[in-house]
């Protein structure tokens, strides 16, 4: 784990810098892109370029089964999950109906759902199984994982988006995932990485009623108390209350920063995961790129937290990765604006 | 102008219906798109069909000048507006070159601009002249144009997008401008339709300065009083404080609505040129998505007044049609969310 954190570097705040004063005297007002602006010396900062690319793109969805669902915690039942995974590689459900759109790799990984699915031979996702298990324990009766398994799932996430990422030199990366009962996994994160009320934190996920956001809320609360003294460090914390796939998307994330790829945050349980991977390396946030603000009750704090403004904020909740992807364009627009648009100076336009 | 705006029809509220009950039962918990699910579901109104295509899309980008920039209302000079033009048919400057990125025909009409602009031959960019006049009249001392130039300016913008709607197919439109000094006729515009303060209303533009804000207010104060009594219908709002490219964004919206083609607003200026075509024709509201949120000071106000939710807010206070522009991406993920995302029966999967 060590040796993976070590290779995450700052990015480049020189060329950030050069960054800025291209974006500056463009063929605009001062910095009228906004957010644009700010994003294309992001991508500048982290690619080490004043000309960056993000004509490679790929999503990532990882995939997991949660054990606390026993509580009742989640509006579907838990075989959804493999049906989903199943919609995900034929095509079917929104998250890859939207990366075909963005022309994005679609790779779909099996971190540890109860079930197994089948790949059809002609399915156009890459398929990889990562299953650290049938699902993770009940963590309001003890840890969700072990502590080897915790690690075991940011690794193998590492693993895969390394190779992937240096295989096909992918330059742009979307966060997704499939896992019923994942938001209450991703709010127990949350809760213990931000020192929060659970109920400030914990929404409706797929759909709760009122009686399931108690139960939701009470199982957060068990399961922080009973894991209370794993909870002093960012493993411990995806050990007690975390999921397969959340580690499995710190473990994307880390390796997209070891390669300086920026990579596309979706909503709550991505979210969760770049809380675990900034705090196990906190040069990994100037890698992150908050695609939108979910509709989920916690992801607003979580984005606080980390200081991102989503680019984003369409009133989505679906997770899957839909907002990042979404967001993929605006980060294409981002690298034209640095790398196409003219300054005054090239259009030979005097302003004043 | 009558025969023109009885063309316009409503859009189909059956068909709207008819998206909603698709939309709900997509694999995904209930309306989990949020704003994207409603905007597919208007696309399917606009369009007649629960199958809708945004694969031909446009950008007209209405040009003009203003006579009320005598009074130092803008912190650039007048030529920058013939200058951008040239940056436009270069492919150079801002929205060009975001429109070749979501694939976007690209057409420049110079409806009003001081001098000419030439032409190159290699050009990507439709080139149409549809000169008024070389500029408009300082509105602070009279008419900004006589009435009868301003049916033309709606009349010419109608007849060049009507004729290319119908001889491309085209089946999104976005909207842009070109004109120094035309935040000030727009402020005047929506000042006089909303009844609101000018101070309310006014912003920097493309960076004015306190002083110059305040010349600016003063300017719109002046044009609204010494044409009081023109004020009290759209065309005579329009010829007494608008543009010529505002009259031409506004022919270019009537033309959508009667094509039954959606219509993506940018800022505030073809927000302005949005109240003069909605209070010509109410109908007209329900064919206008709107693109984003500009920094500029008024334009929320028009959007609250017109009742739409941008999909964008992202600081951006540029004009042109780039945040139209951004926002086309999203437009073309409504119509996947509606056309290819499957709902729980087609993708076999019980959820309950």
């Amino acid at each position: 784990m060590n040796e993976m954190l070590a290779l995450i570097k700052p990015v480049d705040e020189n060329i950030r810098q050069l960054a800025k004063e291209r974006t500056t005297t463009l063929v605009m007002p001062y910095r009228a892109m906004g957010e644009i602006n700010t994003l294309a010396e992001k991508l500048c900062a982290i690619s080490g370029s004043l000309t960056p690319s993000v004509d490679k793109k790929a999503l990532f969805v990882m995939a997991g089964d949660h054990g606390v669902c026993v509580q009742g915690v989640s509006a579907y039942h838990q075989e959804v999950t493999i049906g989903m995974m199943s919609a995900m590689l034929e095509g079917k459900c929104a998250v890859a109906v939207y990366a075909e759109h963005v022309k994005a790799k679609k790779i779909l990984v099996d971190m540890g759902t109860y079930w197994s699915t089948e790949v059809s031979e002609n399915s156009n996702c890459v398929y990889i199984n990562k299953k650290i298990a049938r699902s993770t324990q009940d963590f309001t009766k003890g840890a969700a994982m072990s502590r080897q398994q915790a690690e075991c799932t940011v690794k193998s996430g590492f693993e895969v988006a390394d190779k992937l990422i240096k295989d096909d030199g992918l330059n742009l990366v979307a966060l997704g995932e499939l896992g019923i009962g994942n938001t209450t996994a991703s709010a127990a994160v949350a809760v213990a990485m931000l020192h929060e009320k659970p109920e400030n934190i914990a929404g409706r996920g797929t759909g709760l009623d009122d009686a399931g956001l108690m139960r939701k809320i009470e199982a957060i609360k068990k399961g922080l108390e009973i894991n209370r003294n794993s909870l002093t460090e960012p493993l411990g914390v995806l050990a007690s209350v975390g999921g397969f796939e959340i580690g499995g998307l710190v473990g994307v994330i880390l390796a997209c920063a070891v390669n300086r790829v920026p990579v596309v945050l979706d909503g709550f349980i991505s979210g969760a995961a770049a809380l675990i991977a900034v705090k196990l390396c906190p040069h990994v946030l100037d890698y992150l790129i908050a695609g939108h603000l979910s509709d989920e009750a916690g992801h607003r704090a979580v984005l606080n937290y980390l200081g991102l403004k989503p680019l984003l904020n369409l009133g989505m909740r679906l997770g899957e990765g839909t907002g990042a992807v979404c967001a993929m364009p605006l980060v294409e627009m981002a690298v034209a604006t640095i790398t196409e648009i003219a300054t005054f100076k090239e259009a030979g336009i005097i302003y004043v």
